[in-house]
């Protein structure tokens, strides 16, 4: 069974939006286990439309086409999808209702908003179309099916689209292609991608149900495994033996298989089960670590504080860094990034103090400590793993780079698989 | 004159990537004064692919071909055009040198990658071909003209295709339509999209040339004005009249007119030019204010030293605030928003220190302090502005808002324009 996708709007034809509905409905289509050749984009012009509606008909079994439902004049994708199925537009009932209702709630919020006729529009329908409750909106969504072929008309705006697609489109795609799709994320760090394939080449190469990819994100690679099978306990089932085997092979690198858990969520699980508390104590990244661990609802359990010590002062002050190891070593070398961890962690009265110090450039750099060169420390229970991480790109990539190695420095001392021999004997380079 | 966009990749049609090429095309060619009707996406299929290529050609002026033009045998974008334009295939003798240097690079710094034939092919293009060069890769940019028609193939990988797109496809769509564009933004704080609108609502009707729109972002609106001439001169000459009156109506509400200068990058440049220091103070933002700061190059010159006091007692230790006022008011209170900033500026001995205190969410809200309600305080030269913020959403967009309007605050403290009718007068709610 075939798909294909057709998006309107003149803004999108202009560069004024990118076009993220068009790749939601594409992994949509996928996981649906429908081929997908084509993606059009057309402008809010109906002989245009007409075409390329007309023209992917032709080509796919299921149209998918996103936007133009609106209230507007411009608004034309129901009118051009009724002309070419042969269907006149009736006033829906349930959908004028709904209009109403939506729009006295918007007028009441909004004294300065106008109800205008136009508004009724929305309510035209294709004769004995089926509809698509739009939750978040007035517009409501159209399936139109005639000789095999099927048109499905989706609102543009993607608080929308999206909910509309996930709960509606998609389980209507999945009893067309009579698929189901399960798929398991196990997140992998501390080994990089190509490490990631070459362990479970094997697995790789003899893939068919399910399927396994990798997927390489910034100091973290996603093992995604697919199973499709005719009911979810089926796919389900198919995908066990597989994880339990990558499980077996990756260990402690796994943090998580849950698909929505970032890596600071994992932080802060593994310190709430071992009540520890954190601080941080940062240079080079400059809050960006305390602003992850903060993002985590319910932090507040376990990070107490964060230190952003730019200035040498700074880290005397607040973490009790030796005036003489910035002296003799300077602010970016390991006995710097030891102290800040060590020292900070007596000096704030937490647990766990993770520390980063580095050059981020674009200045700052000399031969002996160049641009990306970064120490990351982490203490806990006394002892302290020190790690040094020579990195490349933007500012703003060098930073980011540090804070993911510096929370996975964080789930390694947590989980105690950090090495930790200390300064100077400084181990492991990250580049 | 009209163009067309046809981006080549199994990876878009699955869904795997967003096509954030075609928005920077599409841009491009509305800069460029080209009207573009149509997108199309095509997987790596020969035939499918000259079917889309033939219908562009057959449609637009010229045809922007994106992707397909790497070393592996699904790349057959430039075999393809080729046979479209009924050219031979034939080696570039200035390519495959560039080829070799490059290869010879990455085999040097990566000693497990192996050269292999298949290198080669991205040096055989099409005969009487123009090739755009590749600075960041190694496959070039072809242009194919015949019968007054265009091929432009450009390759996928953005970091290519930017640059290559910018300064070289630019130009020459440019000379083609005979346009020069030129754009300028400003960039407003401190009132909503509605409001700037409503101030320039004579400008935005009476809109020829230079056209005018506005853009809400986070916490700010920015005005694009464009103007479309002969020469960049001609229209840098039709922009000013209209970017002056903007400058009159909007007068300290704007913070730069650099379309590139962010509001961190802003603060900074204010601070630098009067020699001040910044300590940030962050609760419910976590290090976000900071890392904002810090992101900017040079921030080292002006910010000595951010402190996350997520808790209370990190709030008393690190800025010396009352156990008093925490007992009193609570954390999330003005009073406290207004001791974070005045004694974190004694206690840290800088002369501004900016403060965040609030709700972020999900949970942690009560009836008198719901969630998203936020108070920043900034203190800069013994005087302390404290404003109130009722914010919605997740906690995420709650936090992000914050760091937002917090350095908003901050601009406003240097410039001396802030409310400083301090506590327990809080003037000024934002939601």
């Amino acid at each position: 069974m075939t798909a294909e996708i057709v998006c309107v709007g003149t803004e999108i034809l202009l560069g004024n939006i990118v076009n993220t509905n068009a790749v939601y409905m594409a992994s949509g289509c996928a996981e649906a286990g429908m081929a997908c050749y084509y993606q059009t984009v057309v402008g809010d012009n109906p002989e245009r439309m007409e075409e390329a509606i007309k023209t992917a008909l032709g080509r796919a079994d299921i149209v998918l086409i996103n936007g133009g439902l609106g209230p507007t004049p411009d608004d034309l994708t129901t009118e051009v999808a009724a002309r070419v199925f042969g269907r006149k537009l009736i006033m829906d009932a349930g959908t004028k209702e709904h209009l109403i209702k939506s729009v006295r709630k918007y007028l009441d919020t909004n004294p300065l908003a106008k109800f205008t006729e136009n508004n009724y529009k929305m309510a035209m329908v294709p004769e004995g179309s089926v509809l698509l409750e739009n939750a978040n909106g007035q517009a409501p969504g159209i399936i139109l099916e005639d000789h095999g072929k099927t048109a499905i008309l989706l609102p543009g705006p993607p608080n929308e689209f999206r909910p509309m697609f996930k709960n509606q489109v998609m389980p209507y795609l999945m009893k067309k292609s009579k698929h189901a799709i399960v798929s398991r994320t196990v997140k992998i760090v501390n080994l990089g991608e190509s490490m990631v394939a070459a362990r479970i080449d094997d697995l790789i190469q003899s893939q068919t149900n399910p399927t396994i990819a990798t997927y390489a994100k910034t100091g973290e690679v996603h093992i995604r495994i697919t199973a499709s099978a005719g009911t979810p306990d089926e796919a389900e089932k198919l995908l066990l033996p597989l994880t339990e085997e990558i499980e077996r092979r990756f260990g402690n690198c796994i943090f998580t298989e849950n698909e929505e858990e970032t890596l600071e969520e994992s932080c802060v699980r593994l310190l709430k089960e071992r009540v520890l508390t954190l601080t941080t104590a940062e240079s080079c990244t400059g809050g960006m670590v305390a602003s992850r661990i903060v993002g985590v609802a319910g932090a507040s359990d376990v990070f107490l504080q964060g230190l952003v010590t730019y200035s040498n002062e700074a880290k005397k002050k607040y973490l009790g860094v030796n005036s003489e190891t910035l002296e003799a070593h300077g602010a970016v070398s390991p006995e710097t990034a030891f102290e800040m961890a060590s020292h900070g962690c007596k000096n704030s009265g937490t647990d766990v103090c993770l520390a980063t110090t580095g050059i981020a450039g674009p200045g700052g750099g000399t031969p002996e400590k160049p641009v990306g060169l970064v120490y990351i420390a982490c203490c806990i229970g006394g002892r302290t793993a020190v790690k040094k991480l020579n990195l490349s790109g933007s500012r703003e990539k060098i930073r980011t780079q540090s804070a993911q190695h510096a929370l996975i420095l964080l789930h390694d001392c947590i989980l105690g698989i950090a090495d930790f021999s200390a300064v100077p004997d400084v181990k492991g380079v990250v580049k």
